[in-house]
């Protein structure tokens, strides 16, 4: 392995790669993908996604300078080359862990991350921004956006596109087309671009078909058809002319492995005045037979065998999202209002077994949240019950649909909001940690989040049985072990359940912190302290009648979410204590605070900031008790 | 008149266009122009978009059984034909008036308001939904999305059309193309279908072509190349390519104002497999020439004289928009990093007048608010100092962008929040009463809200100023008539202000209800209550030593914000005692309560709940003071 990474070791900037040759480059694409597979096949991470840009990157680090000129980075979890030829070799191996290297393009980390990203289709919109200021600098540098076709079908990559075209910026906009969001492309414009790929009267022929102009004898009546011909020649033979309507030079396609064409088609780029985009045509995981052959399973990665690909199987009980997948295939078999809807996640939201058995109940939008909640809403007002199934942090991208689509006309609609909470390795573009807040101030909806696997179940039978809209907040990884009720039932909205009694402190916990509220009350109760533990359910509408009566009695409390604390559970609780006047309470909020928190695994992250069993009995023993007070004293 | 409205008036429903001639029709057209003119001239609204829907309006009722078919209205300020023509032209003189019709498509209004709209770009997605979910009741109906041009700019609308092609639903679209959002439009995708409209090689030929195929001399040479060009014609003569690309059938343009024209569309759309997007010209104004003349300004329009047009100058000091609008100019001839951006909205947002001075540092991105933002933070990465005027509400629609490309990079973008809180005739849809709290529980980002006119200058000069997020948010109409500083200065950070001193209440107020809460406090004061007023001017971050420091003194505490009471401005005062842990206090939030509030005026609705100083003084009496208490028993 030594001598394969010779190249590689001496990149320590991109100007490096200035003296390569071809050949020598070709060789460095071949060691980096050794390094990527080696060090993924450790840490975890985004391996097919890396895979497929070896070329395209070291290419783009050839013809442009990084120092001056600014690549951004779309979604960002493909920038390991990146992060590999600017100077990150040697702390590679810390990647997505506590306090390492970070998955996606930080600005923190270094000069050559031109902007931070984590969610889709930011780049182009970032990349016309610098463009314009550069203009107004009067400085002349390049300014790349690289942006897969995945991404394309968010809006606001459209927005921007509609938008550059339009100003006629220098910029350019690599397209990066592996087929493929997450799970294989979805919506027309896949298959445009599908069709510039393959049919060669897409993408050849404008010198031929001028030939051919020229030779048409002219007749004094053909004249003017032929003229107009001539004039339309370029909707006829220009590829790519949906982006040159848009205002865009097309450029390509061109194969992205091939290192020589892409060095070509980027210097011909460069010299391009106004918009341009590349469209260059990639291989997801390409390199590593498994993952060339699965990209879906290879795209984000857990820990994996480097001989087999076998993926190291994450033990224990069953995760959340499994049991999503499967209460709604259950659900489904029930109720043909049901309908399932993912923006791209199929495998990643647990939806793919209700897509396999109801195919015809099953939308895959692609990365469109905005449009998926939208279409829900559309859906649910028609009498159906459809569940869109998107992650915690992307919802934010369809706040206002939330809000004015669903909410407003209180239509049934469910959001199953997986990876709610900290999300681990991904860090602070993914963590779904801002949703009570910015979802509980909207009137009509009702939010949950269950305390185990079980409860999530019964929850979603609640949701799709409940005539109005409904959050189902749920977090990233496996559940509790808890043995599986066989009959789903509804549970009353708006009913907390207390599933412990002790008189000295109320411990008030939402989702996944009612476990460790519980453990807590039991390290406390070997201490001599008794805890009531108060499993809340529902964040809204919050069961006042029994928060308040047990509140009423025991006047320690402490609230424990896995959110933000501004805005959050414990200040819904906050607000409930207000406005029925109780106010001889002592009570703390647990939390997170507001700060954007970093990646690294669940737990680190979860010990870092006390939201653990242990960070509730310390905060019970100095919040609640003071350490130099006996029980005696503090009853 | 009388004679006038003579067709209208028995149009009890839409089934009794069926039996008009088109002369009717065309009569009809005259009536309910004559009838939305006169009525708007006193109760104000959407002048111009109306105006330019009429025949359109018509031809969809006579081709389309709204009480079958579903018919969405895309932003919705174009229903008042719609409305007219459905039952509701008895109620039309209550338009936008409290406790009347609403301005915008309401489901509780009308079985024909198939879904309710406000914020742009919906209607596709909406519609889509409605056909899918059809198509699984195996039912026949139509399904028409009714959407501009400018509306179409909106990603939203691109994700809906992309999916919408992909899947090959039956529904159609017609664009409303007037060349205009509220402004003149903007947008590559503008000058493409200005180029439909207006150059004929788009939008004739195609028999023509194909005819010419047929004659030109096929040598064995030439053949190959001929048919590629016939298997090509469509790309080359079909107009409306880029939709046909996106998998819909294109059909148009077609002159909106020609009744019979429009008729005989509609019935081929109607009649189309698949996705179909027809293409209607139309006029914004037509029919009321200073509306044609000025479709801007009489595009959203108070009450003016019919005669000459002229529009009702609101009285009194200038308003906090304008205001904005002048400040931002000053500080730009001051500091060359600034950018003013908007999405749309220029006059709206009092933008023109920078747009004017500064044309070089001035963006209308169109309706793509999640572009607005993340361009803004590519350009404050590069050391700008972009802000962003958006609306309250339209910021729900860039809610990710804020947190995730602006305010984890902490990069110095500053939101001009107009129309924060109730805007009034507007409604629901538009109310800006959610923005404290979605975001307030994001890290990094600083909020502030002015007392006055004069506070806003300064708080504008802070923004700029400083190194990171920011958000300002002001209501709708006038200042209260300050004075206004000569001299902009800085505002400490995170420091509010103590206004009145009185030892008996603490009135925590923010944005324009400190004025209230002053007024409050005088009435108290006549009564022997005596209050203090702090104007809190941050919600984030708090002035927590200054509000403790007065907490920890004055026990009854009321606060007032113009906004929902979950997570709010109180919330963030409930949450600072208890992480300071000063629990002896008495605290009433005043507030919008968990709904969302209907239309009317701003001071109806400020009535209706209570954000008056009336309302401040009856809670200080009731909740504090019991009303059978004496001033002295509550001391």
């Amino acid at each position: 392995m030594e001598h394969i990474t010779s190249i590689l070791k001496n990149i320590a900037s991109p100007k490096d790669l200035k003296n390569l040759s071809l050949k020598q480059l070709q060789s460095l694409a071949l060691e980096i993908r050794e390094t990527i597979i080696k060090t993924v096949s450790k840490t975890g991470g985004h391996l097919a996604p890396n895979l497929g840009v070896v070329e395209l990157t070291i290419a783009l680090h050839c013809v442009f300078d990084t120092s001056v000129d600014r690549i951004i980075w779309d979604v960002g979890h493909q920038s390991y080359v990146h992060k590999l030829l600017t100077g990150r070799l040697a702390q590679f191996s810390t990647l997505r862990q506590y306090g390492g290297l970070s998955g996606f393009p930080k600005p923190e980390e270094s000069i050559h991350d031109a902007f931070a990203t984590g969610h889709s289709s930011t780049s182009i919109s970032a990349a016309l921004g610098m463009a314009l200021t550069r203009d107004l600098k009067g400085e002349k540098h390049s300014v790349v956006a690289v942006i897969g076709d995945g991404s394309l079908t968010g809006g606001m990559a459209f927005e921007a596109l509609n938008y550059a075209g339009h100003l006629k910026t220098n910029m350019i906009v690599v397209l990066n087309d592996n087929e493929m969001s997450i799970a294989p492309n979805v919506g027309a414009l896949s298959g445009y671009l599908s069709r510039l790929r393959t049919d060669p009267k897409y993408s050849k022929g404008k010198d031929e078909i001028a030939d051919l102009l020229q030779k048409i004898p002219h007749g004094p009546k053909l004249l003017k058809v032929v003229d107009r011909l001539k004039d339309s020649v370029k909707y006829l033979v220009v590829p790519g002319m949906l982006f040159e309507e848009l205002g865009f030079t097309y450029l390509g396609p061109v194969d992205g492995h091939d290192t020589k064409a892409v060095l070509t088609m980027l210097q011909q780029a460069k010299a391009v005045s106004g918009p341009v985009l590349v469209h260059v045509i990639t291989k997801k995981g390409k390199g590593y037979l498994p993952a060339e052959q699965n990209p879906d399973r290879y795209h984000g990665v857990g820990p994996f065998d480097l001989e087999t690909g076998t993926v190291v199987k994450s033990q224990g009980p069953p995760s959340y999202t499994e049991v999503f997948g499967e209460t709604i295939v259950k659900l489904a078999k029930e109720d043909d209002r049901i309908i399932g809807i993912t923006a791209a996640m199929p495998s990643g939201t647990g939806l793919n077994s209700f897509a396999k058995e109801f195919p015809k109940r099953y939308f895959d939008v692609g990365i469109a949240e905005q449009h998926a909640v939208t279409m829900a809403a559309g859906m649910a007002a028609t009498g159906y019950r459809p569940i869109a199934a998107i992650y915690s942090t992307f919802l934010q991208r369809a706040y206002d649909q939330v809000l004015h689509d669903v909410c407003m006309q209180n239509l049934p609609v469910t959001f199953a909001l997986d990876r709610g909470g900290l999300v681990g390795d991904d860090g602070p573009t993914h963590h779904g940690v801002f949703d009570i807040s910015f979802l509980r101030n909207i009137p009509n909806l009702v939010m949950m989040s269950p305390k185990d696997e079980n409860e999530l179940q019964h929850m979603l039978k609640t949701a799709v049985t409940y005539n109005g809209p409904v959050a189902i907040r749920y977090p990233r990884g496996n559940g509790i072990g808890i043995s599986m009720d066989e009959k789903l039932q509804c549970l009353p909205i708006g009913k907390g359940e207390v599933i412990r009694e002790g008189n000295d402190v109320l411990l008030l916990a939402i989702g996944n912190m009612v476990q460790e509220a519980l453990k807590a009350a039991e390290s406390l109760s070997a201490q001599g302290i008794e805890a009531t533990v108060i499993n809340a359910r529902y964040t809204k509408p919050l069961d006042e009648e029994l928060i308040l009566n047990y509140a009423g009695r025991i006047k320690n409390i402490v609230t424990i979410e896995e959110h933000v604390l501004a805005g959050g559970f414990g200040s819904s609780i906050l607000e409930l204590f207000e406005s029925s006047g109780l106010t001889d309470v002592k009570m703390k909020r647990l939390g997170l605070p507001d700060e954007f928190i970093e990646h690294g695994t669940q737990n680190q992250l979860r010990a870092q900031y006390g939201l653990t069993s242990a960070g509730i009995v310390d905060t019970v023993l100095n919040h609640h008790i003071h350490k130099n007070r006996t029980r005696k004293e503090f009853l």
